[in-house]
Parts: structure tokens; sequence; C-alpha cells
């Protein structure tokens, strides 16, 4: 199914005067930065306009949430729009579902590759290096009022979702994308302090005790790690506070496959798997009904640690195998 | 006095056949890659050039630097020019001085603000993000033959003299000029992982051993960080992989001043200074015979590794008494 055009999906918001922006659940630097950026534009464009959260903003992204994102279901009883933004499936907005179509027109734009059409109107495009560059553009083509504040979101969604622009979704239109940002009077090296500098000596905590207890496999191809509740309870730390730990994991030297392993609570666990060079690791979130890129995937699975552990063990040196020659 | 401008500099580049390019020692990405870009430039266009270093090329160069970096100060006899590439003073290739003045003209192409013209011809833009935009400049001037490899050079140079674009120093035109590096066809992916992703176990281990056991001061805003000879047993690592922890300290929520003190051997200690927002870490690194820059300085201590964190503290916490207010 084709993409509707930026300016038939523009058409549906600047018809719109309440406009509900749906992140998805464990929302990272693309998911709020994009919701925030299109928030701040609406309100600009004289709409009423709020980021639906069913989950904490995390510590490092509240500086661009700000009032925008709120959970309260009743901040606008009958939305004229619901829009998700970094997510294409009601799994990732459980709790918000029904609010979601609750929306008199509903609208998705997302980047991910195993996103399918589900809105009335839709814009996927998995060659997008993160859904922010999505926005900017279709903000470009409403002619929406952009400023500081919208840059410096978008620059949040652009280069968290990038790696810092050394991942190989970037692409010439990132660069391009961010230096039109630039124009806009972005501070990046101040964004950069808050994203990456503001670490609590907890997450530190926990990050060192992470990297300490990695196990490898496959001849050091496949490293896994993992956060057990009582390791947070040692740190201090919560389970968000691993959020990046995995791509640590990955620049181990000869590591091609890199996961971690977050026990949420007794048996559930949440999957984090990242590739290297070559491997898909989408395949294995899929293969525990998740989902992601080729070389950022994860699920979430119902098993003790260990158990998911071993499970995933097991999945992702089968993976290995189909690249061995 | 004011710049030569690339078209002087690329005319004397064209009129030469032979060309030595000298970056600094304890070369960086931006030295480097600066060097390895106008190298094969200069080579595509039928001179003989080489790049002339008096010390080793660091291991995560060394894909780059390949055959077009030497030792050997016959490999060209009598230089038709030597250019000095992201360094403006003898002092920054002093044995080489002799073999650079030996060119029948200079060439100096740099963004250090501290330098001065002291060539034949001088390119000093301080307010370039790294001197891999610069050549890139002078290349695009000369309409020199560019091609993948001396885009990756370029991108290089330019990705880690901007901390991955997130330095105060990235520019519009910093992103402008690495879209254009896309259109040569460069794997940033690739060299990201080159660059970053080739951690060894060793390095990681005593990466996550360093930062389990920082230690805070000043109500958060001091934090050291230690390496003894013994840690480096425990985790088989060396003290050179200690190298980049100290930005990690200061990542730190809080943090203004971070500390490195790496144990040498037993009575000698090398110390990293690390400020955030406002701290002028080259003070105190001066006041052991050290120095650098605002942000980033180190000196060596002959003292043991406990009495050596007790000094810096005391001059650390002396120095944030006076931002304190």
């Amino acid at each position: 199914m084709s993409n509707d055009s930026f300016k038939t999906i523009g058409n549906a918001l600047k018809a719109a005067n309440s406009i509900l922006i749906f992140p998805h659940v464990n929302g990272d630097g693309d998911a709020i930065g994009s919701a925030v950026a299109l928030c701040r534009a609406l309100r600009k464009s004289g709409k009423t306009a709020y980021i639906l959260v069913e989950d904490s903003i995390p510590q490092n992204l509240k500086f661009i949430a700000l009032d925008y994102a709120t959970c309260n279901f009743h901040v606008i009883a009958e939305p004229d729009v619901c829009i998700c933004v970094d997510c294409g499936d009601y799994s990732r907005f459980p709790k918000r579902k029904d609010k979601f179509l609750s929306g008199k027109k509903t609208i998705c734009v997302d980047h991910h590759g195993t996103s399918k059409p589900f809105c009335n109107y839709n814009y996927i495009d998995s060659a997008a290096a993160a859904t922010g560059e999505l926005i900017y553009k279709l903000l470009a083509e409403m002619d929406a009022p952009m400023d500081k504040e919208i840059g410096e979101a978008l620059f949040t969604a652009i280069t968290m979702d990038t790696g810092n622009f050394q991942y190989s979704n970037t692409t010439k239109e990132t660069h391009e994308i961010v230096a039109k940002l630039y124009e806009l009077g972005i501070d990046a090296n101040r964004i950069s302090i808050e994203l990456y500098e503001s670490i609590s000596p907890e997450k530190m905590r926990l990050e060192s005790k992470i990297l300490s207890k990695v196990q490898f496999f496959g001849k050091g191809k496949l490293a896994i790690g993992f956060v057990s509740q009582d390791m947070l309870k040692e740190t201090g730390a919560k389970l968000e506070d691993a959020e990046g730990v995995v791509s640590q994991i990955r620049s181990i030297n000869g590591v091609e496959i890199a996961v971690l392993v977050k026990e949420k609570e007794e048996l559930v666990c949440r999957v984090s798997l990242r590739g290297k060079k070559y491997a898909d690791v989408s395949k294995i979130a899929e293969s525990f009904h998740g989902g992601g890129h080729k070389k950022a995937a994860g699920c979430t699975v119902e098993m003790s640690l260990s158990d998911a552990i071993k499970a995933i063990e097991e999945k992702a040196l089968e993976s290995l195998s189909e690249y061995a020659n």
C-alpha cells in the first residue's frame, strides 16, 4: 500500500482544531523529539495540541517535553485528529489504543520497516533515518511556523536515532535537514550535554555493572548483557537507566550481535538487540513477536531472566550461523 | 595577517610535482584524515605525494592511513611543496622541522585559533570545525579528483573533531560538507565502526572498573576516577586503554570537573582533566606543570596514586570554589 502524501496529511492537520499526538511507549529521542516538534508547530499554528503518554518521559528528554506531554487522557475530550509518531501499531501504545481510535481522523508517521498502514492517512518510510526527518518534511510541506525550539526537538530526534550520524541509516538528506535546522538557530552542543552528559551516578553505576558482566558466545560474535531487579536495587538505578548500554556492548571488538536483557518484572523481560555489520537482528526480535530495524530491534518475552538469556542466545547463535561460511 | 586564498594555495599545489604533507604529532582523526584526503587527491592528479610522520599512527586510524604515511624522511629528497595540516607551529612536528623547511614552498592549512601564519602560504580559519572542512574546500576549489576514499578520510576528520557533530564548533556548513561527502559514496557506518566500535574486551572491563570506583567531591561537581597497576593486571588491559574514560566521567549529571588519575609507575601518575560548562581545567593542570585547553588538560605528577588523587582533589576544589557564588 502506498503512502499518502505529506500534502494530504498536512491538509488533514490543517483542517483539525484539536490534535493528540501519540509517541510509542518507552519513548526515545526520536519519538519524543518528533512529537514535541509537531506539537509546538501545531500550537504555533493556533491549534489545540498535546502529546499523550502512558508512561513517564525519560529523564534526559524532559527538557524538550516540557508542558507538551501529558498523561491526562481527558486533555482533549474528542480530538479531531490522533496522530502516532515513530510507531505504526497499537501494541506500541497499548493503553492509549481506544483514545487513539476516538480521533475523528487517524494518522501515522513512522520510519519503521515493520510498520503497516493502519490509519486513515499513513506515511511510513523506512529509508528515513528518523521519524524526525519525516516530521521536518511534513512541517516544511505545511509551511508550518518553525523556530529554534522545534529545530532542537528535531535535532534530538535525528541525532539520537542515527547514533550521532554514525549509523548506516544516516543519509545525505539527514545532513541536509540538520543543516536547515542550524538556520533555526539550534544549539546542538547544549542539546548534546542535556542528552548525553546528564547521566545520573546511579545510571553510571548500573552501566559499569552491566558491562562487567557481559558474556560472550559464538567466538565473541555474540555478546549478551543483562539487568536484574537485584542489580537495580544494588545501584539505585531504574530499568530505563539501562538505555543505550546495548550500543556499548556492540562497540566491543569482534561483536556482531549485541543483546541486553532487562528483567522488567519476575517473568517479563525486555530485550534490546543490535547488529554491527551484517546481522539482521529484526528477524531475531520477530521470532519473539517483537520488531524493529535490521541493526536495532527489540522484543518482550514472558520468561525469567535466565530463561530469556538462554532463549535469545540460542536464536542469536542460530542467526549468526546463517552468515557463517 | 590575512589568509591566502584557496585559489592561490591550490595553484601552488598544482604547480608542484612533489608534495610532502605534515600532520601534527600524536595524530588524531582530523590531522590524519585531512592528510590522507589531500595526499590521495594529489596522487590522483599525477603528483608524487606522501604524508611524513615522526611517530606511529594510532591503531584506530591505520585503516585510512594505509600506504600514504611514512616515517622515511628521504621518501621525497627535495619536495617542491611542504604542507602542514591541522597544526600551525614547528613545535607540533619538532623532529620534522628541518625537512619541512627544505620544501621550495611551504603551506599551512589549519583551524586552531592559536596558530599564526608562518609559511609562504597560509589558510588558518578557527571558525572551521575541523581542518578536514578546509581541505574539502581547497580540493573543491582546485577541482581535484574526489572519490569515496577521499570522502571517508574527510568524514573521519570531521566526525572526530566535532565529537560526532555534538561539539559547539559544528556549524551548518559542517553538515553541508558532509552531505557532499555522501555524494562520493562514503560508508560512514563502516568508518564509525573502525573508529569507535573496535574496543577490546579488556578495555571494556577496565572502563567499567574505573567507572564503578568514581568518587565525588564538592557536592558532586568534582568526580575523580583512577587506574592502578593492580586494576590493569585484574582486567588484562593497558594504561592507554583508559583513554577516553575521563569524558565518560564528565558525562555524569552535575559533574563540572572530571579527573582521571592513571598510575603509570610506582611514583608517577598521569592526570587527565575535563571541564563541562564553565570550569577552566588548564589552570589546574598548569599548577602541576602541565597544560592544555580550557575544557581538556593534563599533567604528570611524581606521587603515589593516593597522594596524587588527594593533591588533585584539593586543587580542583579550590578551582571550583572560585566559580561558586
